[in-house]
């Protein structure tokens, strides 16, 4: 009944999700890659120019400037400063939404779940205040005024909030950044037409939004998280599309907001809204947790058992998630919602409700998240999502996959609960390390994309050959659910952990790779190497520790990379940039950059290969500090 | 000797300037045309997608959505979107460093020449204050104040610059702006990956932003940069390469940023400077005018007389300038300087003295404009200059084309000078184009690209038809660079014009095309037909009046093209931007705008047939109006 739309899928490292896939009768980015696959060489390499009417001019060896003048190294910078700008602005929407949502919960002195963060925070902010409404008001306040400051002014928390022999590099090399949102705006100027030609100049400025994007968008967005919702706490979770329970109302969530999702949660869990639910015949309510939105609520689940089935997949899973049949509804506030979910929508009758206008999907209804009005529009969406449920159940089919998936996940792990669980200190992991019992760390984080290999295959295997090696690994973003999905955060996923680093797993009843969250705990990753570099009493490149977003994705996560570079850590891509048309960014990028700030960019999309450098340069950093 | 670069140079309606580059030794813009002829054509009709690492993906029949699921609808406006944010950003930078200059001039007790218009400003924002300086500190805190709200709190001056009957429609489309440099900020957040994937809500975006660089970036820049720099007054002055004095030492000037060469302007005449000149064996110093920061200084040249030499040409221009050999040095501050100028600076031995980080050129020295050492600066690049002078001057040859452009040139021409002239109303110029005598106006704005017909062939052939259809022409932007340089901004050019016009012009001693200077002008152009409005009581779009910005170049130019349409203005252009792709963009540009502002955006190519319908609709409005 059901024909396959095509079977020209591409090659998932998720293979119960492959084939399923392969078998829908519907449209997925899966089915597209095929048809996408002649790529344009000058796209690729970054040396096409659409910014002029007297465009697009692309640069060849007969033609080695644009018409304007612009060389490859121009309009190669230009256009990668363009994309770090706007991933940076990403960001900093985040944190600033994230920011305002804690003022307002503050001022109506609503419930503030991680009362240990907030005074974290007001400790690094140096914020005296007794009355907790105040202290987080006083907490959102400084990090919005840091934002809206002008570029020509420094952001004040930078400095608190990042390492000091940090800071004190940036200092040297200029890229403290002024106001966040400034920044954005100054970078996009910059590239517009005839203005910046300067490669060296764009880079630079590239490492500077970094900063901003790192300190303010990921590791600031998650701790005002922290206070609103609640720190994460380690628990055993499911995941897959086997959290997915027909008998329930299932609301799948995408974006990277997940205080918008505050109130919603709520009062999925009323008697009301249950009571509403029943009488269309389900059980109740679920959210469905997709892409990063999702790893967040699984990250802090613990403090949402009722309302929460799980994590389904990322962002290249979620139109499979859809193609169940038993979605009702999906609310969205960010990316990286696909376009490619709307014609499933439609087709299956899925309601889609986008509560940020920023991410507006094309046949979704708006109904942008205010603050003043959030129990009206909780209600609303309840009441929406029930009408979709009794419209579409019984008329759509189900083509569940029940047994995708694990039941026991690792999650809710973080700076604060691995430090917890490690007995309050980092000694315990310095030990292991100094030992040799753990060769390093890697953090294996950003997005998931199709075109590395296929879908998550690049990611999953250089996870397993790291943990192979006895490097641990920690994880976050896209990365995580793709990693999650197949089965490596499973206590059994130390069978193919290396001997010491599997004994290391015994013994201390950890995993070999540890899932921090949404690509927002990349923020969370920078605070565990901190501490653990403090304790050393060394600066950040100094450790034996590793990045990879060998399937990166989006804007965000070259801005992600660039806070990675201006960390001075080595920073591994399954796929380059689009700047390999420039010889200047390339040196920069995979050379340059280590006198700068020590870090580097490793282009590499083999798993092994990318494994064997990352080890050696594991090895390089541990004779580094001798051990 | 100097053997011609390569004779395939692109057409200009200049026709001593293209027989000039024709014959350069070196490589220009207009040569580079060729090579850059065959067009992508994903690229021209926006159907590319490079934003993430998934792509490029292009739209074809066959693969009708890129890897993620984004349709050619979405990916066209959210590379349009991308573009006018962008170009809106480039002004709103303008007027926020304008704004700046004016505040620190006013603490500092500073110059203030343009007095009325300090009142003016004062006036429409509600500004009560006798003290000068703190009536210029208050206006320019007004501006700077609303450039920095956030997104979701409205601008305050907008209501109060802008025509109440667009405030109003504004108002009814949703499209009234919050802070400007957030809208930017929120206009790139919004196209980037996986975020919006609706087309109207981007198109209607490009409107909201449209008006924030209209009212801001345009408007309040002009009326900002005439506190501090002088109102235009009337005069005639020469154009074209013949103002090049080889005797003094030239310094020619890009950008768009004329408040930053106050104090340089001012430095250059001193005794000690000119004794510096002498010395090197030069008659002192003149800046040579190029782009609109040069329109603009010939525009207030009645202030400027000893230090400034005339405009010598547009964007596409500044190369044969500097091929002359008597430029010395190069100071730019913004767009539209090429970065075609930088070899051609290097084989000159000119200097080249940026002013803004934004605008570094490549082998620039950047020396950043502080308002606080302003003087030293000065000092600084007088010196500089002066050594370039005496290194190049001897050692490279002089190509001079001192015939070149005209010497009886109308400048001067703002919305404040034409009233006066008229009488200190608008009336007499009400009564002609009631009486049929003028039967419509025309603002011939924007840049100059070489694409469409030729450097500024369809601009200047395009105004030759609509003056000898008795329609006046008002100009804005590189376009007038290439009008004044082709004579039609001389009493003379009157003979172009259709008999009714031309007795007109006989009557009034007027010109049928009336130079009102830089781009940010459309701003002058917008106050006059808003005027003109009030006093007829209807509302923009009745007017016989229309816009084309014929050879549109730059990002710049469509966020001035969509204030055009939020006006409600029809607005032709020589070449379509990158949207053909998309039907919706198309659908809504084309048509579906007149419904929303009343605007219209007509593509055509051809200077006859584009006058025709330019005539047709400026027809259709008098009878609207019934005269």
């Amino acid at each position: 009944m059901n024909q396959c739309y095509g079977c020209n899928t591409c090659q998932s490292a998720d293979k119960p999700l492959e084939t399923f896939i392969s078998a829908l009768p519907m449209e997925t980015s899966h089915h597209r890659v095929e048809k996408q696959s002649t790529k344009c060489g000058f796209g690729l390499q970054g040396v096409c120019c659409r910014l002029c009417a007297n465009g697009p001019c692309r640069i060849t060896p007969d033609a080695p400037r644009g018409i304007c003048g612009a060389d490859a190294d121009t309009i190669v910078t230009r256009n990668f400063l363009r994309a770090v700008a706007s991933g940076s602005g990403c960001y900093i929407h985040i944190v600033e939404n994230t920011a305002l949502n804690l003022k307002n919960t503050a001022k109506v002195k609503g419930e503030l779940k991680g009362l240990k963060s907030l005074d974290h925070l007001a400790d690094i902010f140096g914020i005296v205040e007794s009355d907790v409404y105040k202290k987080a008001e006083k907490v959102a306040d400084a990090v919005i005024a840091d934002l809206y400051k002008p570029e020509y002014v420094e952001m004040e928390l930078t400095e608190k909030v990042a390492y000091a022999p940090r800071v004190a590099r940036w200092k040297e090399l200029g890229i403290m950044p002024g106001g966040a949102k400034s920044e954005v705006f100054k970078g996009v100027v910059k590239c517009s037409t005839n203005l910046n030609s300067d490669p060296l100049d764009m880079l630079v400025d590239c490492l500077r939004l970094g900063v901003s994007t790192g300190i303010y968008g990921l590791t600031l967005t998650n701790l005002l998280n922290d206070v609103l919702l609640g720190q994460p706490e380690l628990r055993m979770a499911p995941v897959g599309l086997r959290v997915i329970n027909p008998d329930y109302i299932n609301i799948m969530i995408t974006g990277h907001q997940h205080t918008i999702f505050v109130d919603l949660q709520e009062q999925l869990t009323t008697p009301e809204a249950i009571a509403k639910a029943k009488a269309a015949g389900a059980k109740g309510f679920k959210l469905v947790g997709c892409t990063c939105v999702g790893q967040d609520l699984q990250l802090r689940g613990a403090h949402y058992q009722e309302v929460f089935d799980g994590h389904a997949g990322n962002n290249y899973t979620s139109e499979a998630i859809l193609a169940t049949g038993a979605i009702d509804a999906v609310l969205s506030e960010f990316n990286c919602t696909l376009p490619g979910i709307e014609p499933i929508c439609d087709e299956l009758k899925i309601k889609q409700i986008c509560l940020d206008d920023v991410a507006k999907k094309s046949n979704a209804e708006l109904m942008k998240f205010d603050f003043d009005h959030r129990r009206e529009q909780s209600e609303k969406i309840i009441d929406k999502v029930v009408k979709s449920y009794q419209e579409r159940r019984g008329t759509v089919p189900l083509n569940l996959l029940p047994e995708h998936g694990y039941d026991n996940t690792l999650t809710g792990v973080s700076e604060g609960s691995l430090k917890d669980f490690l007995g309050g200190s980092w000694k315990p992991l310095i030990d292991l390390i100094v030992s040799g019992d753990i060769k390093g760390i890697a953090g294996v984080v950003g997005c998931s994309n199709l075109t590395a290999g296929g879908h998550d295959v690049l990611t999953v295997e250089l996870t397993k050959e790291l943990i192979a090696k006895d490097i641990i690994v920690l994880t976050a973003g896209c990365s995580s659910g793709g990693i999650e999905n197949c089965g490596l955060m499973t206590p059994e996923a130390a069978e193919f952990a290396g001997p010491k680093l599997r004994e290391v797993c015994k013994k201390l009843g950890i995993l070999p790779v540890l899932n921090f969250g949404p690509c927002l705990a990349i923020g969370r990753l920078e605070i565990v190497a901190t501490e653990i570099a403090q304790e050393l009493g060394v600066d950040l490149p100094k450790l034996p520790l590793v990045l990879s977003a060998a399937q990166w994705l989006e804007e965000q996560a070259l801005a992600d990379g660039c806070f990675g570079l201006a960390l001075g850590l080595p920073l591994h891509l399954g796929l380059p940039p689009f700047v390999t048309g420039s010889k200047v960014a390339v040196k920069v990028l995979t050379d340059g950059m280590k006198s700068l700030t020590g870090g580097q960019v490793i282009i590499n999309n083999d798993a092994v290969e990318s494994a064997d450098i990352l080890e050696k340069i594991i090895m390089e950093k541990r004779t580094g500090l001798n051990i």
